[in-house]
């Protein structure tokens, strides 16, 4: 599997970054994009979602026929190689639509039910977080290690939530990360978020509520940049339902298990 | 004061150019930064945000050498002309010192307990917010006005705290906010969530307790753009204290004074 895994890991990272520039083109007209929303008004997407998920879908189906592939917009083909692409195409859709540059495309290889390849492309940014199982992690080359000193009282940690938690869940979490001494950011890309944990720009990263697309490359990410990550069920079809989301460096882990209760 | 007006305003966004070009080299050689902490673990400060408001206000004292001049480091030097220039050298030291991008150059100028000018430079985005009062804003040279049929369910509100208020004061403002179907961000600069709001990437900004130089030159911007904010105290000793801190664009304003309760 070496050469399989190597293979996909170039793809997902040359299609990372093509995908990122469509968006990115996209980004850039934005004023004439229809903005449609889902559950609520909070909860929007727009004809860029779409199109780069096909592209996302053509180019893999292309190279590797056999691969299963998820995506946000479209949903599961189930594949029969033993591996599946699990992508959000821009994941970070409200701060895109309202013309923040915290966005990002995430690409997770899942093999096993592990997911062994993770690229986060923030076109904005231009940088490129890639790790693949046992190869390290890296943010543009550069190798990815985390820091054992920081902890939720010496640095930042992430947050998200949406619709599927109530406001006093949140508020509640807000106040006891604050209460534990914690201080939190929530640029509005989950995806993004994880990858910055990886980097060590934050302790950790916490989502009552994610799904595989948002949260699995941002995992790999900081499984191979050396923190943890809280599993996530990828059996059957729990693959396309959400669950708690939790990855942090080690010097975080449990005081974001206990905040989180989890 | 037309034109002693214009001249400030054409030098503070010489300055934040400038300053912010001084700032980005100390973030990417951030590694080498001794981080100081302040009232808090979370409140840090380094060499940077001390030698960027040293360069800032030697330009002030060499152009204008009778303004008043405020910064967050060094204090209040008071003036004679009736100009005060009020100055966060790095607003969202958090983020720099951790290595994200969400931090900016904050230049404001004060005539007749008024913020008469408003310069905003995100030195990682490239990205200078100018507002002067009567003048307009601009965003790298674009006018910038607010569509009034923003509110906060159709659009996203910034927020900020601080160790001024409690975790459940914060806790409590979050979970209000979505209650009443808003959604938040926050990514670490007060003064840079103020300049999206008068840029309509977020529809308002809500903080309870932030300094002048946090919050005054977004306050011009967001005016200018045609928004609204929250009287700020500045006579005598008041400059230096801070204050609950509210912008926002027309449709937003009835909510969020209700949430925030001023």
């Amino acid at each position: 599997m070496t050469h399989d895994l190597d293979t996909r890991f170039a793809l997902a990272q040359t299609i990372a970054r093509t995908a990122g520039a469509v968006a990115r083109d996209y980004f850039d007209r934005r004023e004439t994009l229809v903005i449609e929303t889902k559950r609520d008004a909070q909860d929007v997407v727009s004809i860029a979602d779409r199109e780069v998920e096909n592209l996302i879908r053509a180019a893999v189906a292309d190279a590797h026929p056999d691969d299963g592939f998820l995506g946000e917009e479209y949903g599961l083909a189930a594949g029969n190689s033993g591996y599946t692409w699990v992508v959000d195409p821009i994941d970070g859709t409200s701060p895109f639509v309202n013309g923040m540059p915290n966005w990002c495309v995430s690409i997770a290889v899942l093999f096993d039910s592990k997911p062994v390849i993770g690229v986060i492309y923030a076109p904005c940014f231009e940088e490129l977080y890639a790790a693949a199982a046992g190869r390290g992690a890296v943010l543009n080359g550069r190798v990815l290690t985390l820091d054992p000193s920081r902890t939720i009282r010496n640095a930042v940690t992430g947050i998200g939530a949406n619709n599927y938690v109530t406001p006093a869940f949140v508020g509640k979490m807000v106040e006891t990360l604050m209460d534990a001494g914690g201080n939190f950011i929530r640029n509005g890309s989950g995806a993004l978020m994880l990858a910055y944990v990886a980097a060590g720009r934050l302790v950790g990263y916490y989502e009552p509520y994610m799904h595989a697309w948002d949260c699995l490359a941002g995992y790999c990410l900081v499984t191979e940049a050396g923190g943890w990550h809280h599993p996530f069920p990828v059996e059957g079809e729990q693959l396309t339902r959400g669950a708690p989301v939790l990855a942090a460096a080690p010097g975080a882990v449990d005081d974001l298990r206990r905040i989180a209760g989890i």
